[in-house]
């Protein structure tokens, strides 16, 4: 996957070939197929690595009784954590054009049901008044925004492993949202965080 | 600049040529040269627009007495304003390959400096406890991604006109950076990008 990311990203989509990708990990050709039928299964399997933890996560949290600030900040402990952990950034290939055509729509709609699954619980953290917002959607686009770039480009770690950096994202996140119980609703997120990597065991 | 851009991102700056940008505007090959001697130049171009609105407000911002709340404010206003005018996304012109060559090291310059002076602020702000982060390094980084990602992708509206949409914008990220008197940097804030307005014209 990684070996892919990066051919993909310098040398374009279309101008990489499968046999490119077999010769980068050291496979022939008919090996690479056993585990991908398709160029086009690895390029959707790399853009699905960016929202489907977070998704599970969200379908996940659906359940629990916690409030919606809650299951916010733990949603977004999981999906920047995940993001951190990528060994590649997927910032080059959110741009490439291929990777917009058809055969990847699904992708992008898995992408879509992750944006809804925040602007849900942002939107009934403002119904419940436990986020100070005016506009739930306009402020989900800018939390949306950051852990996007997070996994666009991973940048600078700031001394922080990536546990810590989601952890403390989303706490920033909170805080962007005027959180009216930040401290509350982090101890209870990552309790959720506990029991949802348990369940994952 | 916009059929460039549009090139640029769809067949690749490699594969795009200078007689194809003339050729999408109208213009013979010699009559673009006129303006742009190479297609380097057209590059470039487009990578600037991105960060130089917000880094020569930044320098203009520094001679003023304000504290680094209202500045931050003010830089925010100015610099997402600026990137929500431009009639083009720059996401796909910043992960191409071409774009991190040699030539246009100058322009990822002006990135970092535009960068460098949104860390400042932070980073005065929490120095002096009118924003209350720990660790302002991290925080600037939060901001400058939420930026950055509006120059790579315009995204939705929400009804909002760049003016309001940046001015929205500054408003949460100072809630990101926990800031004590958001009202406060607020008024200052507009007050003197007002001021900068009319210097400018």
């Amino acid at each position: 996957m990684a070996a892919a990311a990066g051919l993909f990203t310098t040398l374009g989509y279309t101008a990489t070939s499968t046999t490119m990708i077999a010769a980068a990990v050291g496979l022939r050709q008919p090996s690479l197929y056993y585990y991908f039928p398709t160029k086009e299964s690895i390029l959707s399997r790399l853009l699905g690595y960016s929202w489907r933890p977070g998704l599970a996560c969200a379908r996940a949290l659906r359940t629990s009784g916690a409030g919606p600030d809650a299951r916010l900040f733990a949603l977004l402990a999981v999906d920047v954590e995940s993001l951190r952990r990528l060994p590649w950034s997927l910032g080059a290939l959110y741009y490439l054009p291929d990777a917009h055509a058809a055969p990847f729509a699904e992708m992008w709609r898995e992408r879509d049901e992750l944006r809804d699954e925040y602007a849900v619980l942002v939107g009934d953290g403002a119904r419940d008044g436990v986020f100070q917002v005016d506009d739930p959607a306009f402020a989900t686009d800018l939390v949306f925004r950051v852990t996007e770039s997070i996994a666009q480009t991973h940048g600078e770690a700031h001394g922080r492993d990536p546990e810590r950096f989601a952890v403390d994202t989303a706490q920033h996140c909170l805080r962007l949202l005027a959180a009216r119980d930040p401290e509350g609703a982090r101890a209870t997120g990552l309790a959720l965080r506990a029991s949802l990597k348990a369940t994952k065991k």
